[in-house]
């Protein structure tokens, strides 16, 4: 691992992106998102997806999967009725996609206090929490449903049949930071399967399942076609069903293996001023939290963590050390960089 | 267990709720949402609960907590504006409220696309499906979020501090019969806890704490203040924090032990037909069930079921032989009926 500084990995990001063929605009927004969740410590949907994204821009296999992304893609609107909206992103990156859908939202939650739009034909939104937090900073409740591809096999089946589907919302507080949920619905992300195949070690049943549908102990099953497990059995497994019709079939982008995009989702925002005052609402979830933060603790826990804090307190961490990236990453785009010109230290 | 008809269950307990002091349409409505959730074969939200029921209504404890449940309650609109609405139940029976309280989510949906509908001040509102089936039969996505009594630890905390705050989404498809979920955020329901202590079995570890929140094989350690762990840890964790939010804070609930109540909740309706043509959507529903189905199975597998599948057979096979009945709530509701001077014969 190499401590790299956030500021410094933004603008050299944000350079390769724009080399690949992305405009500036959508360059920028896509270096801070992969940096940001990096700094967070979500490190599978950080700076290591770097490669992977251009590789995709400029056809390059071997860094991920070949899923469909076209810059400069202009977004469409197909729809637009109340308090709903669906748009298409033209394959564009699925930050730059759900964004704008996130803004849709917010801006018809500030009209009719509910807002959803669902976005198909994009690429990987990246850090699911990002979109939420927007809705969370105009003081509403942001949550977004999403469809992955198949990596997870529905109780009863084997192979990689399902998305694990995360589902993340964000809730505005008061002297407390928001809370912030954002989980797959499977036991664990097919990243930290990778992360131990790559250590050498093994990994504890009830993860993965191997091509044959038997439970393996050896991550290096998930590398020849092994499926992940869903958290909870059915729970998983039925949360996973509602975020694939949410997500794709009401987005239009189809479900399983019938749609060839990356993501596809469903974006809400409730606005809370509709219910309540502000006040009485952000009062509610201060005291809401400082009671969690009270209750007693389990032996040999040092304290009760609200949902989003790990995160706030990793980045804090990581804005002083810089963020760790693996050095397999980091040849891999130095060389990029290297293919497509750019002239940048890393 | 005894093997109770049905539809002779339906009216011997709307007969027992009217005589205990609810009007004629609550004594039906809480009647046949008891009988549905028996028949789909959701034991510990259906007939089991008629003695705690009349408990609450007439003051006697011993059945079930004592949370406020007041007969012929005038639900009250607290707030209404554009696609949301505030309710309070007057603490009315749960049933009654989370009813009225999808219908408006509805009448909402058919105007803005969306509608959401908190609520508060009422009493237990029995199997969550029954909103958000509601909507799917009007061809709207139905969801509900539910704030229950604390019966759950935080990850790291012990005690019964949170709600297991099911989650329930009903959802519309043609040919096939609709997609349902209805997850509580623990690794199990504290019913099947209470049902392996009363037939003397152990528990798996993972299921349940005991009051010092040590991991306990013994049911018995749920009534002496035990706790539910949550499913997945952070995650059924993290989930059960939204719920809290949505259903206690944004109804004006509260949360955690500020809330003297049974449930409180969010159901929300979304009106697909404004995405998509209706026929496309149910297609894309149907097809997705199709393609779960014929997916490759796990070994010893038979079949893939699809979310809500196992309880409409479970209510097709009970339909023909009745509703199975612990001896045990048959007695309760013999000594009620007597109590109340109904003369039923079950």
């Amino acid at each position: 691992m190499i401590l790299v500084p956030a500021k410094e990995f933004r603008s050299r990001a944000a350079k390769i992106f724009a080399a690949a063929g992305a405009s500036s605009s959508e360059a920028l927004i896509v270096a801070d998102s992969l940096v940001e969740a990096s700094l967070a410590g979500v490190d599978s949907h950080g700076v290591v997806r770097i490669p992977e994204y251009v590789g995709r821009m400029l056809g390059i296999p071997g860094y991920g999967p070949m899923t469909k992304l076209k810059p400069k893609a202009k977004i469409k609107i197909i729809k637009d009725a109340s308090a709903i909206t669906v748009v298409d992103g033209n394959w564009g990156f699925g930050q730059v996609v759900a964004r704008k859908a996130m803004d849709l939202a917010i801006k018809k939650a500030k009209r009719y206090n509910v807002g959803i739009v669902t976005g198909r034909n994009c690429d990987h939104i990246g850090r699911l929490a990002e979109y939420p937090l927007m809705a969370a900073a105009q003081n509403m409740i942001g949550a977004v449903f999403c469809k992955t591809i198949p990596v997870m096999s529905p109780v009863g089946a084997k192979g990689r049949i399902i998305g694990n589907n995360p589902i993340s919302f964000a809730i505005p507080a008061g002297k407390e930071r928001p809370i912030v949920t954002d989980i797959a619905m499977s036991v664990v992300a097919g990243g930290k399967v990778t992360m131990a195949s790559e250590k050498g070690e093994r990994i504890p049943e009830g993860w993965l399942l191997d091509a044959a549908g038997n439970p393996a102990t050896d991550p290096k099953a998930w590398l020849e076609r092994g499926s992940l497990v869903p958290v909870g059995g059915h729970k998983g497994y039925a949360m996973s069903v509602v975020t694939e019709v949410l997500g794709g079939v009401l987005s239009g982008a189809g479900t399983l293996l019938d749609y060839s995009g990356n993501n596809a989702f469903l974006a809400m925002a409730i606005n809370v001023r509709a219910f309540m005052p502000l006040s009485k609402f952000k009062e509610g979830v201060d005291k809401f939290i400082s009671d969690l933060r009270a209750a007693p603790k389990a032996t040999g826990a040092k304290e009760i963590l609200i949902p989003g804090e790990p995160e706030i307190r990793e980045k804090e961490r990581r804005l002083k050390s810089g963020v760790p990236v693996p050095e397999k990453t980091l040849n891999e785009i130095r060389d990029i960089a290297k293919r497509l010109n750019v002239q940048i230290k890393i």
